[in-house]
């Protein structure tokens, strides 16, 4: 049994987080750290069945003896948190985004040095993840590639993040496209965005949460790779994925691509 | 059994809609016209089982007494066939495309004068035509709406034809729809080309030959109307469809869905 | 503006119900019925900003002036507050299931009678049932159709209830369809479970909802019409219409299919 | 310039690859042999700009120094060609099917002898080939998995083999599926044919070809995998590759996976 602890087990992440622990039948909830509900029973928070008291600080994870602690948070706290596990030997598994490439070095480092280990992700949807891999694996068999991404009516971004990251692991997967047919757009944007030369296509619809689908095609044929999902708890798979391998990967792994094997 | 006469029978579609006529069982194909073939037999023309010799002119119409003439040629032929068939009692189906809104004013004089009637119509592609019309009856029921038509990678134009008109008819049939919440499009041209405020998105792919799909939501659920089409062939059941109900509408039909009932 | 009174207002559609009314322009919450919650505020149902007190039976729909009650409560229940509806001249709609022939036939009796009118539906999803209307409407242009429906793993039934509705209306709108070729099942059952001669097939998948497609083909081409429903607010938009549309509608109705005018 | 020649150039397969061979810039086709057309001109095959007799035998391709010799013929006749090249060492891509375990372990042994390496592959379709892939490596991340193809309505064998082939791709690939939940099947074989554990549903539609879904689910997500094929020219794109790398794979090669280097 693996000892998870959860920073920020009171937002909305921590929460789904610390119910996705708790449900995995190889790990154990032992901590939940949230300064803004500490002291509270972590039932009061809508987890039932883990009969603990929210923490103030991560003291607690070493405490219990927490083998991995696992952050979405936010930046500032997070940059702490990561921190902290890196010098007291915690095994770290982080989905909070923004740091900046000179944090990322700093924590290659520091987790080098250390007895402890880290995964540290934009993107922890696993099926996002490998539709991505898939469509760069597949690019360069193909001479037409197009991305289509779908999102619910309150994005105020297109295309989304995962759809450029695509187009450019295809762009950089393949230099070989057959050239865009279109000599008149009567509609200006009908052949969508470009990046990197592959056009992406952002429908914004009431009723859908976050789904994209890769098209390619090549003589008499089409191959197309569709990830749909539905809310939050998509993201549970990949940090469960994460807090398993945590420990056999020495220092600081960035992205989920790693611990797929492919 | 009604009996029909193709005009333009050695054309692409004509061979196609000779194919088509000659397979149905309650229809008997008793008269091949074109002028760039006439006195061959028709099977020289990849026509099977006809025992038919191509004629040179519509006079044959008159001399086997055909019901019915289909006529997809080119608007010069057309435009003449479709005024002959006016002038001497034969019912006209005609996909050929281009006259103006003059000639069909004409047409529809000619026909109502006429013991004979026409079908006219921009496309014989009978789920297209479905999905048009789904899509304007759903409209009023729906708070976002968008179009992703797919083509092959020689079409030269974007969006296609029926993407337009599908736009324009939805936009006719529902002026109540979600604003576009899209505040930053990193990639131009990413939320598609608006055709009267319906986002239409073109796709180009090797290895497709022509497809739309129309996608509308409305709170907690999406309804997708799709139309895939694979070859010429998709326009004959359109085409036999014309024929079997040529006789019993009065003068000039315009499109295919007053024949649909819907 | 409309006043709505909602029974089981503390169920978990009915709460659904109460925010959907609330978030309405047009409608106005003016009475949540609920024996089981009766004198508590509705903001300790999780519904804010009504101001409004759990009421222990439907007199207060009376005192408050409501002009139609909303119903998705349990079979007992719904039986007595549709007499109830009758009785006391408030418009009904309701989406409780299982009402016996002679149920539905004894309120059609009774709103007849009444002031008031009622809508009784057993699907408010509205997506679902423009998808089985035009999937009905569709199936004489075509040769084959078969039903694809996908649901939660959780679902210990199949096909679904609308599935088979589905099934029933193409079988009902068209019989003549192509013939089977399967002459060797290698794995029995995969052509499906046939409904009245049409095929249909269950998916149960983890991360997904509701969702149903209906692929239908004729030479050339195909025509795909697919309702993703994603949670319970998926009835909403149904039972809205309804309520609007209830009071010019005499008499009992059943489904929604009239209220769509198609 | 690799020198290319065609055995059964006459037939169906033969013609549209002597076709694909004569378009590509890096391939010239020296060679089209077929005992049945001997003599006549390729172009009166309908393969137009080679300039090629069609020749009676094997020993043509020794004549014009042919590299690679491509055999999409009948098992009686592509056996001997498989050992012809073999003993004459000519390359041989191979996609004629039915060969035994025994004549497929002689391949073997007589090209690890031979100068010339072979290709032999059941499906040079390079998109289904990758479905099959992606669906083995996501497998063990998901908790469902299920297969739907389509096929035209001729095919009279369900499920097809390429579903089967997935469906044991994916069990051999994980043993960790989520139990079926369904207790009541109202419509016999509506949960599909099961194919060692994995549920695959077979739809036959007139108006397709050949299609195949496979839907992979986990909490919160789904991944689909979908590849559609329209005609034969889609077995092309994965011949030219087997020609391209055939003569740098030492002896029998068996199967597109290798060349795709997943």
């Amino acid at each position: 049994m693996t000892r998870v602890g959860v920073f920020g087990a009171g937002g909305r992440m921590g929460r789904e987080v610390c119910r996705a622990v708790k449900d995995a039948a190889d790990l154990v909830l032992v901590a939940a750290v949230d300064p803004f509900h500490a002291g509270i029973d972590l039932s009061q928070l809508g987890i039932e069945g883990a009969d603990l008291t929210v923490a103030s600080g991560p003291q607690e994870l070493l405490d219990v003896g927490a083998d991995v602690a696992i952050d979405f948070t936010v930046l500032d706290a997070a940059r702490d948190n990561v921190r902290w596990c890196a010098a007291n030997g915690v095994h770290a598994v982080v989905g909070t985004t923004g740091f900046s490439d000179d944090e990322l070095g700093e924590f290659a480092k520091s987790f080098a040095d250390s007895s402890a280990n880290a995964v540290i992700a934009p993107n922890f949807t696993i099926g996002a993840v490998l539709m991505m891999r898939f469509a760069e694996l597949a690019a360069p068999y193909f001479d037409t590639g197009e991305i289509i991404e779908y999102h619910h009516d309150r994005k105020i971004d297109a295309p989304s993040g995962t759809a450029v990251m695509t187009a450019q692991r295809m762009a950089a997967a393949s230099s070989d496209w057959a050239p865009d047919p279109t000599e008149k757009e009567v509609a200006p944007g009908a052949r969508g965005g470009a990046v990197q030369g592959i056009p992406v296509h952002s429908i914004r619809m009431r009723g859908m949460f976050a789904h994209q689908e890769v098209v390619l095609g090549v003589a008499g044929q089409t191959l197309s790779i569709r990830h749909d999902s539905f809310d939050r708890s998509a993201y549970m798979p990949g940090v469960l994925l994460a807090v398993r391998q945590v420990g056999d990967r020495a220092g600081l792994t960035l992205g989920l691509d790693p611990l797929l094997g492919l």
